[in-house]
């Protein structure tokens, strides 16, 4: 059994700087392009900066072809700072953090209220807003005690395109389903593993992420909307690599490693399910709609045939350890 | 400020075995006595091995008086092997596992059923059931699901003395209120940490135990419960020492290392709320009136000057790091 995908993207990728970008960035090169999320030290805030980070992932990407939809930090710019990312190339949207939240947010905004004229203003220039939501409460409830936030946001500005990122809860679905303006993206893993998963049996950093996996009919409700085809839920890896060493030690840091390996596994569940006509929108249909996008031209075939997961991915001095390292999938990319 | 404890007790205590058992052991010497627990590899199963266990305890205790109320690992005893262990010195209940649900603890009971006889004999012959209360199913949810079995058990043997072991939800002490042959034992982690604190920020592999922390409101509970002197709630740590190379790799293990530092931060604890007239009967006096207890005579007094929390104890070439390492904890023990 094959599937030939259209454009692969993935609508949520943390790509880092420096060797890990050298060491990660070459391992998405599966998809045709992805929105690179700006959460660098310091934070990506100003379209110089991305520009000059988008040109060192071209350089890391090699030869591959990519589309790079750049992000910027949201901290409240004003119209002279919107207008002049939005005429600089490759970028595509502001993400919004809430401060502290997850890894290198601290610079997020505290207060929604204070950014109002610049989601305005975002409105009627038609750029969207990417969205980190989850509250500061307890771990897991963060995602539903940020829903009110989204809604406010999705009355507040009707015409302002807004993805929540990687939803982590069925509650996160039913608000979608109530605002056409809202959209979201969820992750491979979320799709497969609850908290359990992490901390149930032995504790497993390497599924430790932020927002946290949930309860299995969270799990269960995101599988069934990406299989059922949701026309506003798209597939965003939010593959975060870390160093090894620090995945596996004490204070661990938030993130799962999925890039080389969530096509293959994507195929193998919607193959599993009976729903493999339903990939290619989860994948790429649905953004390329909902944004307007034109990605690069780029097949990319799956097929039932096993692929090895390595251990870890070494290179540049930076070691990374993937979900399922050392396992198998059933799917693998055909070369 | 000082108080003077009287015979201090910890009611759940794992002191393993081996160099680990000989660097442990001597940290819980301030306590007066402890329920040891059996889940060694192989568990304690029969009078014998306990007495012999009883004695590598004894000789890791050096020349510090302590009480063993020794366990034995439920298998649906026969009456000849009830009787058996009931007139072996130091022996004190049987712990019931659940198949598979802890540390050590594959060889459980799967299906409560099959144990009633055992459990009748041991309501007539009063011997305590201490009970590891979680079921098979979400992590967070394990505890609650298992309250029915609690509440089975209560009415179908009205004089069994059963205890709780290591509860973590409010609505364990809700049961506990239900039932006057319900008892529960509570540990210093669970009046302390949630969730957020084992995966809300970085990962916090020491402090991660089964049953995982809960919710705030179910610390709250608990905090509550054993501050306000509930009678039928006892302190039993349930510390919990794995070698530090075992806490700080993927797949963790669980448990919370606290025997060294348990009395000093309770006393801070009930201190700050006003609580210390109830220390007395939280960590000896409650256990003594329902178990009819005779611990040998010890006062251990506790002070507020800090005390320096290691960053980890050695010896005997293991090493286990504490909860609170490198800390102060604002009480002591006054030597």
């Amino acid at each position: 059994m094959e599937i030939t995908l259209d454009s692969p993207l993935d609508m949520h990728l943390h790509l880092r700087d420096g060797d890990m970008l050298k060491l990660v960035a070459p391992l998405s090169g599966d998809f045709a392009g992805a929105v690179i999320m700006p959460n660098l030290v310091p934070p990506v805030t100003e379209p110089g900066g991305m520009l000059a980070y988008n040109q060192r992932i071209r350089e890391a990407m090699g030869n591959t072809p990519f589309s790079c939809y750049m992000t910027l930090f949201f901290t409240k710019q004003n119209e002279q700072q919107l207008a002049l990312a939005q005429s600089t190339p490759s970028f595509f949207a502001y993400k919004l953090y809430p401060a502290g939240i997850t890894t290198n947010s601290e610079g997020g905004v505290a207060r929604l209220a204070e950014a109002e004229n610049t989601l305005k203003l975002m409105e009627e220039m038609g750029i969207p807003l990417l969205v980190h939501g989850e509250s500061h409460g307890f771990v897991m409830d963060r995602e539903a005690e940020f829903l009110g936030v989204y809604r406010q946001l999705a009355q507040q500005f009707p015409k302002l395109r807004i993805c929540m990122e990687h939803i982590t809860t069925a509650a996160a679905l039913d608000l979608l389903d109530e605002f056409e303006n809202l959209c979201a993206t969820v992750t491979l893993q979320h799709l497969i593993i609850t908290l359990d998963d992490v901390a149930g049996g032995a504790l497993q950093p390497h599924l430790f992420c932020k927002p946290i996996a949930k309860r299995p009919g969270d799990r269960d409700a995101l599988l069934q909307a990406a299989l059922s085809g949701h026309p506003r839920l798209m597939f965003g890896s939010d593959s975060a690599p870390h160093p090894r060493c620090k995945k596996e030690a004490c204070g661990c840091a938030a993130g799962v490693f999925t890039a080389p390996l969530a096509l293959p596994k994507l195929a193998e569940i919607f193959a599993r399910h009976g729903a493999l006509c339903q990939l290619q929108s989860f994948v790429s249909g649905n953004a390329r709609r909902i944004y307007g996008l034109t990605p690069l031209a780029k097949q990319v075939t799956l097929q039932n045939t096993p692929m090895a997961v390595p251990g870890s991915y070494r290179s540049y001095g930076q070691q990374v350890v993937p979900m399922y390292a050392g396992e198998h999938i059933s799917w693998s990319i055909k070369s």
